[in-house]
């Protein structure tokens, strides 16, 4: 292997150059509570279930194939290759988290052959190369070789950076510069029918410097929208297709192609300072939490095209959620957060990951969700494999989602916290430890809290460099009385969304963080007809369901009426030591008198049964028995 | 062509030793209002539109190539023969209803060229005759051979019964009895993921009596749910493979493929005198009616594999309601109809026919829905060509609907009344005439009235066979208080869902009928969420819906609030001269503080614009100007 010096730097590595208010500040060692838990299963089990998954579904022989070294036909759909290269990707980060002697010769055996598959003139992609009577570099509606060549990037750009490993980089750079010699303003016109490749050239660019990559990704972004794809299947807006990037004020379409293209226009519009694209990306977010947001972060409304829906559209049952969608929001929102420093990126990011993209995998790691929706009204064979009533599954037929949930689980300490010229910005909360190279110097951060079962956050400074910088704390958008405390007793300073302090910090100063997090009830805009009326409960960044395993025999989940009182609080040992669960009072009223009715034929009311009720996080549902689900609830 | 004489049947025939309270009473000539309106259309628009779209879809163009007398390859989905099949049933209707010079014509080429393309053995399968390295009749999943077979026979039937002609069926008989050779328990062993054949076997068995069409049928009937087919793409359910039809207990899975299946169950229940079966289905058919049915009739909740969903999962703006499962619905209930005598059964036609069916093609008869939601957010492109937000369309990639509605409406007055030996029953109402061949001898009806606009209707017996026979008239669900009334005064008997009268009738005899139509408002069992605290307005057998055109400038629909006021009718020229429309006060409050809050944070009240608005019969919506429309509302 190749091997360059590891650096502190993730997925997003914006160059000096590049605008932007925030910059990633390196790795946050989580060291204990929910994040390592779920990053140590993410490490010990889900990444290594990775290759006898890929074997097993075929997409390692794809590689054999086109290396001329296997027998038998290509399998898979036509975009098998992104998987291996987002397990890739996955491994990268968990070797520069710490190295492991199993997963680096994993690593080393598939990069090799990565790497023995790509063509002379750089080409690489299994599924061409297995069909040569088709062409390539053309079908770029369906065809997803820019989809794979993307994530091929990415998985180089995580190896360099986390292990110094350069071999994936140098098969990377052959085939982005073969893409730059096919298109281009004064090439082929063209876009891919799946965004991913454009904030894989940006990240490209930043790690090799060539300018033809970053001119590549402009070109894909600025293409785009101009109805060079010829509809197939689905129209326009499924892929991105129907609106330049610049003129769309609300995500629309595909998912996960919407978020992808999304957080790649971000890339571009931060290396190249282009405000007018970056207004019209934080005017798009800005609509998408507003109207397309599920409560969990979860996105995209429909099973239709995957797609999301209109404004409030935005029904628990019939959500589609993709796991994936998800993970496209976080990579867009960091990049928001970056350019902008408006800590509300941040706020999604946690209510995402804590919630949508948990949810995606089973607590023991070896099952993962497709489709996340807010309520599953009966469990059991389904029509289709992705269906939430079926549960988590093993893999998928089309398995983009569990080695995304891998790579994003791997590499999701570099999105806890950021710097600036004025100092570091603490976005996300766990145990663990910090150490930034801002540009003011080398800081260190030791944090010490049980967050998110708890509010209470201790920040103790490790290292400062000398002069005054200022420490901000991310207030969190669900809070409504943030604090936080120094031990002389000044508080530090509400302002645009964090808790600041400018000073001249020594080693041993401590920060008291106080996040009160009582537990509420949530209610949705009346547009969002399906819970009218409903109110979900919540705790923190957590969002709660009712799970049909915890009903009284006989009790309907579809005919659960939270009731007004109080809520406690309780503990959910088999989740985790300190995972908190929530009870309230529940009533499950006597039936209504038939599917439709009169007005003027009034409901039964009264009867029916009052019990105590347990909920759990959500992205906890479906690890006991699995059974009905519900977030939100008719409220009496 | 080879003729015999027309009869006055209808797509449904049961044979004399067939068990079965009814019988189908022939063909209600519509003479005048809504029915004749919408008959007329599809007679004179509709169907002559037929042979141009297959034409240039390729269907007709599959055909010559499987005959061996075209060039080029296959096109379209491996069903297209269907879409033939089912323009030809239809036009055969119409042939029966008045023959046609034009229609004749087109009728006897296309004819002409399905026999042309038959295998000497009996095989005609396009698809597959121009896929000779595909295997016949064993890719039973997906290959759509015995769906295609299942329409070229109602085809024949339709030809046979409507104008005589007999190439079809003898067409159909070859196809068969090659299909009988092939099948069944000494056979081999299989059944098709998409049911149709079933109910077209059982038909083609009553029209030539060859017993080894109907013990085919059984066997499929009975085969199925034992896991012969290996799931493809989707699971089990989808192919209605998942559990034994006499063991459901409600319809699952993909709605279409579910409700053929019913109606060919129920036909084979039917012949072989088969309780058990039968009150299968009749349990069946009261589940999905008690918890599985839009307001419409619409049925198929899901876009995931365009099927049922769970009990009370109806959100009105993900509905899929597939035209061809509202058509699939009619001829299951026709057929219960028939077997029990239940006017349960045509009260879910008529709400069907005149809601979820008519919505399926545009007013002026060019235009076709494949989906029929109950709300329609935003008009606009959409991903996918079947999505409600186009508004209808002039063809379809997958075009099973359009057609389906051709064959439905023109066979449409077979559905109107049976008989039975105590007498007549009248189960659907329009202007016009009957003459039907009952067991107590001939008796002719005239019908006079408005309706659906108008619930007076006047039956005038026009001829009656010498003794005592009972004259039944369906007292629609819908209606609080049906009355009818002899000219003498006495007033009918209402007993078992009919208005009744046993006398010696003579010609000249009138029945008074009275369904008295007030506007109401209905609304759903609190476990449909997503209109909980909602209400419809109907009036008759006719749902309403909102339109966005009808709104003031700046009013949002996805905000409507329809008051608790009166509800008074107007008029609707553009629809029709007699049509009634409904006019109700609604409100317009201000935006609610947010997507999601707290449940501290109250929505602002008050406020707002009221406005007085039309609404118009749901069947009508987007023939105007297409933008947001809405069945249900919530109430202040």
């Amino acid at each position: 292997m190749n091997e360059a010096a590891p650096g502190p730097f993730g997925p997003v590595r914006p160059s000096t150059t590049s605008r932007g208010e925030l910059r990633p500040a390196g790795r946050f060692r989580v060291e204990g509570g929910l994040w390592a838990e779920r990053l140590e299963v993410n490490r010990e089990v889900t990444v290594p279930l990775g290759p006898e998954r890929l074997e097993e579904a075929g997409n390692l022989d794809n590689f054999r194939l086109a290396a001329g070294g296997g027998s038998g036909a290509y399998q898979g759909p036509l975009f098998s290759d992104s998987d291996v290269y987002k397990w890739l990707e996955a491994v990268a980060w968990e070797q520069g988290r710490e190295p492991s002697a199993q997963l680096g010769g994993l690593q080393r055996s598939m990069t090799r052959l990565v790497a023995s598959a790509q063509s002379p003139d750089g080409y690489l992609d299994t599924f061409y190369q297995c069909h040569p009577e088709r062409s390539r570099l053309t079908e770029l509606t369906f065809g997803h070789e820019l989809y794979c060549a993307g994530h091929l990037f990415q998985a180089a750009v995580a190896a360099r950076r986390a292990t110094g490993d350069t071999e994936l980089l140098e098969v990377s750079g052959r085939f982005a510069s073969h893409l730059a010699d096919v298109f281009g303003p004064e090439g082929r016109q063209g876009v891919p029918g799946h965004p991913e490749v454009e904030m894989a050239l940006v990240e490209l660019y930043r790690e090799v410097g060539d300018p033809r990559f970053l001119r590549l990704a402009s070109y894909f972004v600025d293409a785009r929208g101009n109805r060079l794809l010829a509809p197939e299947h689905f129209d326009s807006p499924y892929f991105q297709d129907h609106l330049p990037v610049r003129k769309a004020t609300t995500p629309e379409g595909h998912a996960v192609r919407a978020l992808y293209l999304a957080a790649g226009a971000a890339d571009v519009a931060s290396e190249t300072n282009d405000v007018d694209l970056l207004d019209a990306l934080a005017l798009q977010w800005g609509n998408m939490v507003a109207s397309k947001t599920y409560l969990t972060g979860g996105l995209g409304s429909r099973w239709e095209g995957e797609a999301f829906g209109d404004p409030f559209e935005l029904p628990p049952d019939l959500a589609y959620c993709e796991t994936c969608a998800a993970i496209g929001s976080v990579m867009w929102s960091w990049r928001m957060l970056l350019a902008t420093g408006n800590p509300s990126y941040a706020d999604l990011i946690e209510r995402t990951m804590l919630n949508a993209v948990l949810a995606g995998v089973s607590l023991d790691g070896t099952r993962f969700a497709y489709v996340n929706p807010l309520q599953v009204r009966s469990a059991g064979e389904q029509v289709s494999e992705r269906s939430a009533g079926y549960g988590r599954r093993a893999w998928f037929g089309c398995a983009c989602c569990p080695a995304n949930v891998m790579r994003t689980l791997s590499s999701f300490e570099h999105y806890f916290a950021t710097s600036s010229p004025r100092g570091v910005q603490l976005q996300q909360f766990a145990p663990g430890a910090l150490a930034a190279p801002t540009p003011a110097g080398p800081v260190a951060l030791a944090v010490r809290t049980d967050y998110p079962w708890d509010g209470e956050i201790e920040v103790e400074v490790l290292d400062a460099p000398s002069g005054r910088w200022e420490l901000s704390i991310r207030a969190p958008g669900w809070c409504d009385n943030p604090s936080a405390t120094l031990r002389d007793g000044s508080e530090l300073e509400l302002s645009g969304g964090y808790l600041r302090a400018e000073r001249a910090w020594s080693a041993g100063d401590r920060v008291g963080v106080r996040l009160p997090m009582p537990p509420r009830r949530t209610r949705a805009d009346r547009r969002v007809d399906a819970v009218r009326g409903c109110a979900a409960l919540e705790r923190g960044p957590l969002v709660y369901c009712f799970e049909g395993t915890d009903l009284p025999p006989g009790a309907d989940l579809d005919r659960i009426v939270s009731a007004d009182g109080p809520i406690t609080t309780t503990q959910l040992p088999w989740l985790s030591a300190g995972a908190v669960g929530l009870r309230v009072a529940a009533r499950f009223p006597d039936p209504d008198p038939g599917l439709y009715r009169p007005s003027t034929v009034e409901p039964l009311t009264g009867g029916g049964t009052e019990v105590h009720l347990g909920t759990v996080p959500y992205f906890a549902w479906g690890n006991r028995e699995l059974g009905p689900m519900r977030v939100w609830v008719p409220e009496a």
